[in-house]
């Protein structure tokens, strides 16, 4: 009686084989991709700081989809040489824990199979494997990753005794958020040190109308209100704000207008109420709202 | 000497193909279900914040049973096109873990076998999935949907080194209640803003009043009084009362009422210690219990 | 050299099965069995509150042996229409999990069975399921019934991916003691809002006097006493006393003096020791013993 | 490479089949035999408290093995009718699971084995179960207890969906140490008042001596000095010692006066440094030893 | 592509047979041997108490390799009579399990196999077992040699059913440092008083440099300059010093001036960076050097 | 559709046979290497003290891979005599247990085997072990290290009841970060006083401006201003730094510098961004480095 004899399609993807179809929309604000590109030839880490909704997740997908080639001196080149490089994306948290990373034996019907976790599949596969809020990881999350990020660039699979070499093309991203760091979970400075770091914030309004307008399909006109919201809305951080509103909310604002919810009740649901439940902050955005939306 | 060897009848469904038989009796309020509709239409994830018992889950229930799915532009239609959404329901809480949600490997006499969540269900079967409560749940929990709620909409299984995409009919639905967050079980700016919010509160009076007759069988005007009760008792909030008196429980006394239990014995044992072990706000409440019901 | 092979002859029984022989000795104070009658009609669930020892779980027994199955509305009446309603017990405590209360896979020999736990086994049974001093239990064993106590009476067998379906004679009674709430373990509100409430005290001296009697064998005189020096000790309670005496610890009383022992140290030893450590508060209470012992 | 192959010889008993060969050696104080026998033939549960080494366990062990099993009103009398009760002491501590009371599924060879816990076996067996430091135990422990103390006499065995129901002989007997009581670390009343219970202490100078003589070999005079310096070291419990000297202690220092060591310096090993890191109390506890063994 | 396959040749020994080839060096401060002796035979647990590295290890080595067997009382003598009494060492941490100690069930190819535990090897062959550091494990831990320190002298190994009688030369011997105790850590009385204690301290000038002479291989001149160095830093203890330099460290500074480090830079690194962090401390234990080796 | 299937070459290596392939470029400050090469003759393990990224595991791997081994006295002289020492390192973190270092029992296909952790590997094979940030490790861990650094030299592996006897090539380094000591992770006196200890600091300005020239590539003038920049932004630690640039940091930024990013960007991005998320100290930060690219 369980579901999997139930008759379901569905649509289901190896890890480190997805890719996204398209090329995610990103729009460069300064020198992020030379910097990116250097790093990556390099074989050095980075670590992107910035708060939530910025466009980090997106840049990383931008520059994967995008990756000229070329750069990577190789010295034993892969199949799918001219193609976008495959991203593994693990979302950290403080549950994770190495074997989530590495891998663990599974048991397949009577045989004991070693499963491979994504960051193995990564480091073999030569992806760029994409830690977000590498922070919320737990602490022997953080430490397996040292001997990837210095000159050895291996990958230690205690289970099996092995130490795996990182494919030639195979970068180590990582991401946080220094908004949310306390004194619990921040970044040691032995993890810190083996990065170089990028910062991040949320893109100018004319670029951010660009993406609500291409993302949401609203006109250019709301587009750039939106934008005008986002940008207000950050600028209340200080006023109770724990954070100001992302791209992403902008966009689902545009989202609901499409299907014909009224511009000032689609801000409200999408931004207002999603970034506070206190009332009095909830009204002076709303204020906001009102002001451009009259 | 176990349980398997007694002969009992029992009804047992399949999590995700379980539908409650009539459609449940929800009243709108405002503009709730245009909202629900666009944000369907979008793909966009909702949030549904309010109080203990407002309405909330009822209105997840009558929405999935009376989805217009025309609204719904799949790519590839399911065979009960014409029918209820399914829709699976989840109650979080500090001790659900992700494989809860996702599935694990289960033994079954000799052979093993993968058992999908619910989550995973609900992702295949393009069902609506209902998280009550989330901030309850684990943080693994929470960041698990962050890749459910953003273009991708893919759910990993890590343990099978797995990508789902999400069917085209699949939303996600969570709702939290503002009034229990403390600082350490608020929801993380990074997972708030990945869901358009809608704030619930009690209904007026007069549409709880026909809720309550319509769910107790009492007559207009006991349910009246009750509904009554039910407004006056969310007034003591301040004084005392950690929180309102949901619709249920005036629906437990219009039945307790119904067996010819008298009025204010009813209210005094499904509203007035179901509320508060406080005697002195229990006096209070049966104070107001005595002036409607004299 | 395991005590399987040892020979000891002992009587077990299936949980759902076990029924004590004779009616529990119950004296009613008020109403409290109609109001009972009358959820167990509409399948209200009951939360029992009051201190401890006043007879909420003698009462519960008393429920369930004496039950009126004709209240019962059944669409598929049980074979064992006329008997007493299985009662399953299940007392709570913080290490509880919801597989203790559900079930559990198991090997047996070289099979992997399904063991049902005690509510899963009253849910199919349509027994009355018992949860005493359920506050005590962990989050995941609380949110556990909540589908069991809103319209759709379903258990959710998450580990099975089925739903079923509660019995029509299922009923679930949870008790909890105020005196004991803690800001960590009180009930939430989205909990008790899923029962009505009936309110338990110790009983008055002469009903309880007729219960030592009954229960202890001593005559009705030495009843009184024991009885009048519940009531003394548990007005002493503001006095240093956690608590006030149980019913049963002066049944103990009885049943020591009836095999010998003097009274006062029979007090000393099943009251006066039994309720404190303090050695003011135990020569207070040997003062109330020998004022009514002389 | 493992022990088991190694050929060593060894005495191994089946726990329930345990017992001291000789009676132990114990000296009643009051009247304590007459209530523990009211309490064994009325089946009411015992609980000793009293400080550490007083003579609780030693008690407990004298009872089993002098039980006169005429006082036991059997239905159905076992075998060995004659002989001392078996005793099953089960000392608790913070991390006792109730598992390890009732049983566990074990695998043997091919076969999953239940195997009863020393609780279970007790039961069953009807013996007397002395749970030594009961408050240390976990919380699941002390529930497990409770359908044990009240009149169902029950042991639930939920791993196998089973009921226990104890033999008419057995009897639980639990001890604590009131001294050690913290909040975190109370007895419930819900659990306590399920007991009769008797207050131990030191015993006088003059039973002391002669339980000291009779188990070191040492001759009276010495014995004297060492229940004198008992005593006195008791007295020193308010000026910085945690607790008092229990007799084991001065049956040590007898046992290493009688193979040579000096008097001095075996009350100072046996007495002073056990007692104590305190170099303050240390002196004082010697000068009470100089000036009884000058 | 395991280690099991790679050819390496190693020394493995079962634990309860190692036996150091020749006697440990030890020089008696006083009359601990005879104390030792007068324990043993009346067997009676043993506690040592005393700072960090001042030599209690050694001396239970010393103990169990020169035990005089003629001693032991013994009712069937072993076989190896004449020989060293095998010793078992286990060091003691906060995460030893009683399962640890006592024994597990494994997994062997295709049979389950009991693997006793170093306690349970120590108990059946009759050896010293040495608890280092008791304080430091877990409470189900200290609970367990309770039962092997009162006069049934049984070990009970619950996951078996079973109880084990100590061989007559078994002897129980347990370690702590007085100093590192805290209110958490502290021994509880009851366990406490099941031993005798003896008190060490770091040895005498002379006999320090005695040991280092011998341990080390440096000339008299020098292991009395560093014998002195150790008295002087354990003055410092009051001026910021944790804890006094073990002779350990005493040997080691010999042992690098034996191979030709400066004496100066040798005590730096194997005293004075050794003992502390704390750069003023090390100035002043550097100064004692110069002045001591100038 | 596990991973297992694709077809990926990638490099794995068994733990203990991984040697980098050319020397470690290490440059020797004072005389670390005559004390390292005393400590190793005379089998007495080192502990390292420094702060992040001042070559700590660089010396060790330069001194693995040099090792004289002339200088061991080896009793059974291993086949690879003349090359260098392997180096088993181990990352330790809050989670290592000591399973994770010692070995476990796994499920291969049938069978069970025994699968010997690092530490377990590097004793046999007579290998430099480095447990890297050591305090880092659960207590259990470093217990587990005190027989190995005794005069025993044994590493006990009590899931097999075995004693290993390290290899005598075999050498146990620890390193630590005085820095981030805090009450909670310091290391035990016990453990310290097992080692010799060698105190690290970053190197000065000329010797570290030749190793960033030789491993990023820069010209010696580029090399000298970044060193200068490191000793700069060292000397700012006390100005809300809370540790200095690591060399790594350094050759990074000469990396960026020589794949055509600007001086100051890759310094911003390597050095300022890395160590710190404080607006205040990245701007001092950047002045140092405005002051030395000008």
């Amino acid at each position: 009686m369980t579901s999997d004899k139930t008759n379901i399609s569905y649509q289901a993807h190896i890890v480190e084989e997805y890719r996204s179809e398209e090329s995610p929309y990103y729009l460069p604000v300064k020198d992020e991709i030379d910097i990116f590109h250097a790093a990556y030839q390099q074989k050095i880490p980075v670590l992107l700081k910035g708060p939530t909704g910025c466009g980090k997740t997106r840049f990383v997908e931008y520059m994967a989809h995008n990756m000229n080639r070329a750069l990577i001196e190789k010295e034993t080149p892969s199949a799918d040489e001219g193609a976008a490089l495959p991203l593994v994306t693990i979302a950290c948290h403080e549950d994770l824990t190495s074997s989530d990373l590495v891998g663990r034996y599974l048991l397949e019907g009577e045989e004991t199979v070693w499963m491979d976790g994504p960051l193995t599949r990564a480091v073999k596969v030569g992806a760029i494997c994409y830690l977000d809020e590498v922070v919320e990881a737990r602490k022997d999350t953080t430490v397996l990753i040292h001997p990837l990020t210095d000159h050895r660039r291996i990958l230690p699979i205690e289970k099996r005794g092995e130490l795996i070499e990182a494919d030639d093309s195979f970068l180590l991203v990582v991401s946080y958020n220094p908004g949310y760091q306390s004194a619990l979970k921040d970044m040691k400075q032995s993890t810190r040190q083996r990065f170089i770091s990028m910062e991040f914030d949320y893109p100018p309004v004319d670029l951010e109308a660009d993406v609500i307008a291409h993302e949401s399909g609203v006109d250019d006109a709301t587009a750039n209100k939106l934008a005008t919201l986002g940008e207000k809305a950050r600028n209340l951080k200080e006023h109770g704000l724990q954070e100001g509103a992302s791209t992403r909310l902008l966009i689902y604002a545009g989202k609901l207008i499409e299907k014909g919810i009224p511009a000032r009740r689609a801000c409200e649901s999408a931004v207002v109420y999603s970034l506070t439940d206190d009332a009095v902050v909830q009204r002076s955005l709303n204020e906001v709202v009102t002001s451009i939306f009259e």
